[in-house]
């Protein structure tokens, strides 16, 4: 059976943790705060008090932590990852990073011998209790075939983008993707109001064109109802565009809409809003027009 | 049997008309340019060779005109349609324009006892031929039931949104989206490339997901084959988004990336790749990162 090291227990991998332990996977957890472990134990997993317990003589070692730093260090740092897993084990970071980030822990792992794939998630706090994650998965075909019934007990869509780093690039695409078009939706629903005309029979009107899109479907309502309970918060949104643009500075890509969209999503935080969803955009707008 | 007069016969109007036509409406149409409408008699239309003769004794009178000066001439002029009406004739203006001239024309034609709809279009030349355009509509209950077969006959999808000027407030709406969700995605293209992920594979992958929409599905594929034959001309998308910016300012809205996407179609148009598709802002984007 293969034996699962998880590190960082939160509103992502706390459930996701759950769900191996629930698919039959052997899991020791680990969290710096002990509080999630002890939870964690109660869904049936082991508790791991240090990174070492956690990682040693585990097959899979997952990551699921708040940023590039915490990651890179996990990985790569004297009490990391690298320097307690046993020779040959398989080294996935789940988090939200860098893609260079994602890069380097590629090549520092390899070389001492680890398999290393980066695979972020989208779907939300609802996909990981579900276990509907998609999962986007960059490294070595061959890694990837080993780490897929693992992937399959966390998400639905699995899919591999490219070779290290490409899971965060493609994740960063989609943070991307999202916040332009949930800007876009807000902007509208604020022009469409200001003239007096009734949103939710505009958007049905709009949803089966070329202006359809799972923002407008699945977003639209809760924002023109002003429900802004997360969903995905604006402050974890804003980390991930932050990401988007130095990223795209990296590549040398310009990317108008993309850092427009991550300004925008920055002042909604700097505001006190970023507990909200980040479909919260949409007061922005209403404030930019003095409405 | 309803008669119609059909004034333009332009690229969306020359196969809206050819339409009624098939569904057996009397249709009499009007074009500035002669040869149009000989191609109109030859589809089995009546030919007109003047304003006058195109509206006069007419029940429902049609335009589909490039943009809002030539609408209210032709509703508003000397020589224009409410000039040449029957009393009660009931006009639906079908071209894309300022919310502001159709409620202007809207008041101008009941005041002289016309019935007046704004039904703009979205869907396409391809939607016009096929009879499939979506149609927005502004103005009384009545009148738009009125105007049900006339409409059914060239639309699938067909949605009475508000008073006189909403049916151009959510076509401005929709052409605001669009434009993002284009420029989001070429953005993303882009900085896919640039990092060396496989778009293709990397849309697929998104797809499934929060970023998913009408514009990733069936445009982001010639998007990447760099295949901007149109489909719906930039230089029109331009004139779209000059709507949507003057309509956002007489309604105090601001609208940060539906500004933003309108500066960058007028940059593709002003480089000369207006009669290229929308979706050619890639071009742009490639440029922007000097590639």
């Amino acid at each position: 059976m293969t034996k699962i090291g998880f590190i960082g227990l939160g509103i992502m991998g706390g459930p996701m943790a759950a769900n191996l332990v629930k698919a039959g996977f052997d899991v020791a957890g680990y969290n710096r705060s002990q509080a999630k472990v002890e939870r964690f134990v109660e869904a049936g997993g082991t508790g791991a008090a240090t990174v070492a317990e956690a990682v040693r003589d585990r097959d899979v070692i997952i990551t699921c932590l708040p940023d590039s730093p915490d990651v890179e260090e996990m990985a790569l740092g004297d009490d990391g990852v690298f320097a307690h897993a046993r020779e040959g084990a398989l080294f996935i970071d789940m988090s939200t990073i860098q893609p260079a980030t994602a890069r380097k822990i590629a090549e520092a792992g390899r070389a001492r011998g680890f398999g290393v794939l980066d695979a972020p998630i989208s779907g939300g706090e609802r996909g990981a209790i579900e276990a509907t994650l998609s999962i986007m998965v960059g490294g070595e075909g061959v890694e990837v075939e080993t780490a897929r019934p693992v992937f399959e007990a966390m998400g639905k869509t699995i899919v591999h983008v490219g070779p290290a780093g490409a899971g965060q690039t493609v994740k960063a695409a989609n943070q991307l993707i999202c916040a332009v078009n949930i800007q876009a939706v807000a902007e509208a629903i604020v022009f469409l109001e200001a003239n007096s005309v009734d949103p939710t029979t505009a958007i049905n009107a709009l949803s089966g064109g070329l202006a359809g899109s799972a923002v407008l479907e699945r977003r639209a309502p809760s924002m023109v109802e002003r429900n802004f309970q997360p969903g995905f918060r604006a402050e974890l949104h804003d980390k991930d565009l932050r990401i988007l643009t130095a990223a795209a500075r990296d590549a040398g890509v310009t990317i108008p809409l993309g850092t427009a969209a991550a300004q925008l999503m920055a002042a909604l935080v700097a505001q006190g809003d970023g507990k909200l969803d980040n479909t919260a955009l949409l007061k922005l707008v209403e404030e930019l027009s003095g409405r």
